[in-house]
């Protein structure tokens, strides 16, 4: 992609209203623009990101069996009432005129928050025997929650995307061990998008009676709380624990530390509550009509991509792993304009080279931009490699190689780029 | 993808309220599931070909530079007001509480019908001068429409999925040659996706007061009605036309006809209108102050898919053009069990060779089906090619080969069925 065509640009100054170092940075990037408190649009080089993310996400979703679908957004109320979650607080209703009239008839939808009653109706049409059992199916998909003070950027919107993977089980034993294979799908796309995280033990707040498990990220501007053995990794959510900074791990006898952090993911056992309302059973090798037990798997996507830019920015921008980057490469063409021909058909010629051979590069074209605006904007959108071509370069028939993680730099000599980099 | 693992079966009967081929097949299939009145979920085969058609989209749209983004559904009222378009009866509103009650405030969001003010808005942000411009951005999104009538299946929903790409221009005549460029690539799509459009002179309804244009689809199940030239191929829609059947085509003198069509697709000049209400302006070269001019270019995504099952199908099923099929193949494995190891390894063979060759397989494997109902299915969901394997091709050391869209069979040697293939 050339700079110069790109229609968004960087900003100096973050929006006085964005306090998270995740909107100001992806805001002064070009990454996302914010239309209303805790709803945003994702633009070009935030979209890439979310997609690379989207594709992580749905790979692990795949490599456990989950059958991607895409279910509505308008969640008729004959679907919420069965299970008493129609008129929850953190629901977005929907009607047909824009000013609320006495007599006017009540909502008739919802704006989806989670879609375990949707997908337990869906399978109450396919399922029958135990044959059909078990199966998993997820989607990627725009989720509303009527969050009373959207804050923190985009780690809590009152829009924002989501996978939510569901799986169907004959019994409770067969659902824990789908329920080991999520946790194990989960920490690989968190490890691939550079991040560590830590699995918790967790109440389910609103959504569930039983105990259930978050994947916790370690950061400051976190709003979850929890207590984390500094020895074997066990943690418990400050919400639903006992413990208190300093004591024991229960597991090993490790010291137990409180710590501030985000959670990105959860995994839910539902029980069979969802199908016990909703009339999804099944009948056994004994021709014995049974509940169906029923697990929910989330991964907040555009949270994800927030979390990783608080964990890895320093002073000057973000630093993208490269597996979520929305490009590989920044190469910045310096003098490069209508008196130096050779560095501009130098730059032309790499740019055409590396996206040939499949490389994804943000090519700075820009020929009203100095040196220093060029640097400024490549460290603030933290693509992983910086590849800067000028006439000090030429004269050494090289390019300057620098890694947005690193400090140094290095001169590559043109034939040797492709190498250098792929 | 082995069908025994598929959650979702066939049907042999389509629900009594859809009366339209599309529902009737696409939920007989299994590729929706029906919400509520004009509410789909796209089920796992269903979001296949909604993800090919997206596919091709995306890659026509980046040909001609739309840089892809996307938008959210919640839009607020500041958006809508400026252009007079916040409480059209096309909105769907969203309150707080699910009973709208006297005294509560009226909504401050609708659900996103288009996206012509929040994208204006965006570019508000980064157009100030000529030299940024022209640009195109667009997104593939669910858009919500309040019809008081849903019907025709996924021909007309209330939530649906749509390409909206808007291009912004220093002039008229940019804007104009960029028109051109955006046709020449939606008559792409349409042919990519196996369907012959009509370019057709059209009014714009309540979005724009300027003539406008519509790629319309021949089709008797059609809402629309337009006057085609038979012999050069000049269209105008009913709506707005003076012209009558059997008239003079007014291009070329041919005879004109009465068809009935589904419009796929829509191209707007929008004019200055969404720029001048929004502040969105551009200093020109001479430092003078311009208007910015807007074009909107929109594909629905679900009705195209519904649209290729209209005008592509059978007494036994839907035919898939290969580009949007859920699966090139559907693999048929008969008498494949216990009694006959050797047909099922066979089976077993192809589906992993083919799988690894990247060839997209639907493998049947289902071993409590007759033959009878595997090839009805086969029918049915309409993937390109069928490949039949039983003990009486095995005899000849081959498989039964049948394209969904030819009559004949022809035995194909197990050596050679990759080559015939692919």
């Amino acid at each position: 992609m050339r700079q110069s065509q790109l229609f968004t640009k960087t900003l100096r100054e973050a929006p006085a209203d964005e306090v998270a170092i995740n909107a100001q940075y992806l805001t002064r990037g070009g990454f996302v623009f914010k239309n209303s408190a805790g709803v945003y649009s994702f633009l070009p080089l935030g979209w890439r990101v979310m997609g690379k993310i989207m594709n992580i996400v749905k790979e692990e979703m795949n490599a456990i069996g989950g059958q991607e679908l895409f279910m509505p957004a308008l969640v008729e109320k004959k679907f919420m009432e069965p299970t008493a979650r129609w008129d929850l607080d953190v629901g977005f209703y929907v009607s047909e005129k824009p000013s609320a009239i006495s007599h006017q008839p009540s909502a008739s939808f919802v704006l989806g928050w989670s879609h375990e009653e949707v997908l337990t109706s869906i399978a109450s049409k396919y399922v029958s025997s135990y044959k059909d059992l078990p199966f998993s199916a997820y989607q990627i998909q725009t989720k509303f929650r009527h969050e009373a003070r959207a804050k923190s950027g985009l780690l809590r919107g009152r829009e924002f995307m989501m996978k939510d993977l569901y799986s169907f089980h004959a019994s409770e034993k067969d659902l824990e061990a789908y329920y080991e294979k999520a946790k194990e799908a989960y920490f690989k796309v968190f490890e691939r998008c550079g991040l560590k995280s830590v699995y918790t033990l967790a109440g389910g707040g609103v959504f569930t009676d039983k105990f259930t498990h978050e994947f916790q990220v370690l950061s400051e501007v976190g709003e979850d709380t929890i207590f984390l053995c500094s020895k074997c990794g066990y943690a418990e959510n400050k919400e639903i624990s006992k413990l208190n900074e300093e004591d024991r791990c229960p597991k090993c006898g490790g010291r137990v530390v409180e710590k501030k952090s985000i959670e990105v993911g959860n995994i839910f056992n539902q029980g069979t509550r969802y199908s016990d309302n909703l009339n999804l059973s099944f009948v056994d090798e004994n021709g014995v009509k049974n509940s169906v037990w029923m697990g929910a798997y989330g991964i907040g996507i555009s949270r994800l991509m927030a979390t990783i830019v608080e964990v890895s920015n320093d002073e000057r921008g973000i630093i993208w792993p490269d597996s979520v980057a929305p490009y590989k490469i920044h190469l910045i063409q310096l003098d490069g304009n209508n008196q130096e021909p050779i560095t501009k058909n130098q730059a032309e010629k790499i740019y055409s080279d590396l996206t040939k051979a499949g490389v994804e590069v943000l090519y700075d074209d820009r020929s009203d931009k100095t040196a220093g605006e060029k640097f400024a904007d490549a460290d603030l959108i933290g693509c992983p490699i910086r590849v800067v071509i000028s006439n000090k370069t030429l004269a050494h028939d090289s390019v300057e190689l620098k890694r947005r993680n690193q400090k140094e730099t290095e001169l590559v000599s043109l034939n040797e780029v492709s190498q250098a980099i792929i």
